[in-house]
């Protein structure tokens, strides 16, 4: 049997397409257009490629972006002082904050100053809080997990008989932006949840029991295909680049999850590239929809 | 073989020795006395006798209680009233509100109220959120799941080969208090950590592959001794009562594992009562003398 191939891609779009409809709608109705503001500290080059991707596809979803582009050796005061002026500005209705920022700044005190209701990351510590409380809701889910999330709702209805709630969740990994985020999630939804990590005993064991797999930990192929439950659900978020002699450009994309004998065995898994990567900035434009929608309360 | 007993009533009452002799010492050289205050709503019995307790025993460490009985239908405008002279005392270095708080209070607002400072109880969603992100501490930590790590420690002394670090921890339960937050903290130990709840299928299979069990849902003896691993190192946070007409008082206090069969398996384990019911009191006058040095900072 050969698993659905969960195209995030394809769903990217579809989520991108409501969220330019409902940005229409919100221009012609209440004559507001949706803001993001990305803020970059540095010149890392694959941080400026993610602002300019997000900002692209900002522009064509009809949502305004605005870039502040700061030289690496900004001070915390500076950068404080412009959260805080982004806070007050109407016209942006969600803040993004490029990280990793650099070391001289307390990325701890930056992301707490952003306006809870502009937090379209989701970073800020009383959003993670709320996360981890049952009973409270975020305002904004962080993007990668709740396009993870997106993905398992779909896999719901292509896989007969999987189902989020109930089921035997294994997240690898453990990092703020994905692996935690993701178990909360997966808690609120009635997953019984394993988070495993580089201390792991046993890490083969714990994933043949797993009905859904969440790959976060970025380590090319490290899931063997033959320790995968049959039927289990997989969501791979690592994307490492490879060394190939053979391929093309001399590199392939892998993810945590060894892909082709996956595939084989398991109910459903996302490609890599072409599963998580799309939803993420996807999630990212749904709440900055939010963050608008939040404005006008 | 049979198990270690974690004594938690002994444990506590060296933790309150502590306590005591660092307020002594701070009285003498800094010419302060940690304070609690302690707010109650409503007539509740069970918490008006859990607010006795932290108070008699916060008496016995040195530690000034303050306690503010109000009435059932006292205001959401009134009780913030309260939290923010209370946040502005400086006699007073921790605040705890009794939980849970009349229907009509959002108690999520008030406990967010607390200054981050005084929040002893460390129920801040800010607090949690750090609790939650790896590279960052909460400045409390909740003293029922701390005096749960308190006890682990005591039985990584005790049990040859036991540790934390890398162990499988099964924690029963995701309750706000205490499941979520024991968690949270166990995977900043670096366990390999389950969260398992009433949605849980397979759970004898889960508790079974566990070296840490942590018992948090408030069912009788649910857990039972058959199912535990031996050499497992058993944390009971459940106390129901249950009926027992062979009993002097016609009732027994029960945790959530089946403690006479577990002692006999497991490697080490809490008595109920009698192991963390006095650690959480322990815990929070820890709590309060930290936040009595925060103050001092």
């Amino acid at each position: 049997m050969s698993a659905v191939i969960l195209d995030g891609k394809a769903i990217a779009k579809q989520i991108q397409e409501e969220v330019k409809e409902a940005v229409v709608k919100m221009k012609q109705e209440r004559g507001i257009t949706p803001g993001l503001a990305a803020v970059l500290v540095g010149e890392n080059p694959a941080s400026q490629m993610y602002v300019k991707m997000k900002r692209n596809r900002c522009a064509e979803a009809g949502i305004e972006s605005f870039g502040y582009e700061l030289p690496a050796d900004t001070s915390q005061r500076d950068l404080e002082k412009l959260i805080a002026e982004l806070n007050a500005n109407s016209k942006v209705h969600g803040i993004l904050v490029q990280l990793p920022l650099p070391d001289h700044i307390d990325s701890d005190k930056i992301l707490q100053a952003i306006s809870l209701d502009k937090d379209v990351d989701g970073f800020h510590p009383i959003n993670i809080g709320r996360l981890a409380m049952k009973g409270r809701e975020p305002e904004f889910i962080p993007a990668t997990p709740y396009g993870c999330m997106v993905l398992l709702q779909e896999a719901e209805k292509l896989v007969p008989g999987f189902k989020i709630s109930g089921a035997n969740a294994v997240v690898c990994g453990r990092s703020n932006i994905v692996g935690m985020p993701m178990s909360l999630l997966l808690v609120k939804a009635d997953a019984t949840v394993t988070i495993v990590h580089s201390r792991t005993k046993d890490i083969s064991e714990i994933i043949g029991q797993a009905d859904i797999v969440i790959g976060a930990m970025g380590r090319a192929e490290m899931i063997k295909g033959a320790w995968l439950k049959e039927g289990a659900v997989c969501i791979d978020v690592a994307t490492v680049k490879v060394d190939d002699p053979a391929a093309p450009k001399g590199y392939v994309w892998k993810g945590d999850i060894e892909f082709e004998v996956a595939k084989e065995r398991v109910a459903a898994i996302t490609p890599v590239p072409g599963g998580v990567g799309p939803m993420t900035i996807a999630m990212l434009l749904k709440n900055t929809l939010h963050g608008a929608e939040v404005a006008l309360r």
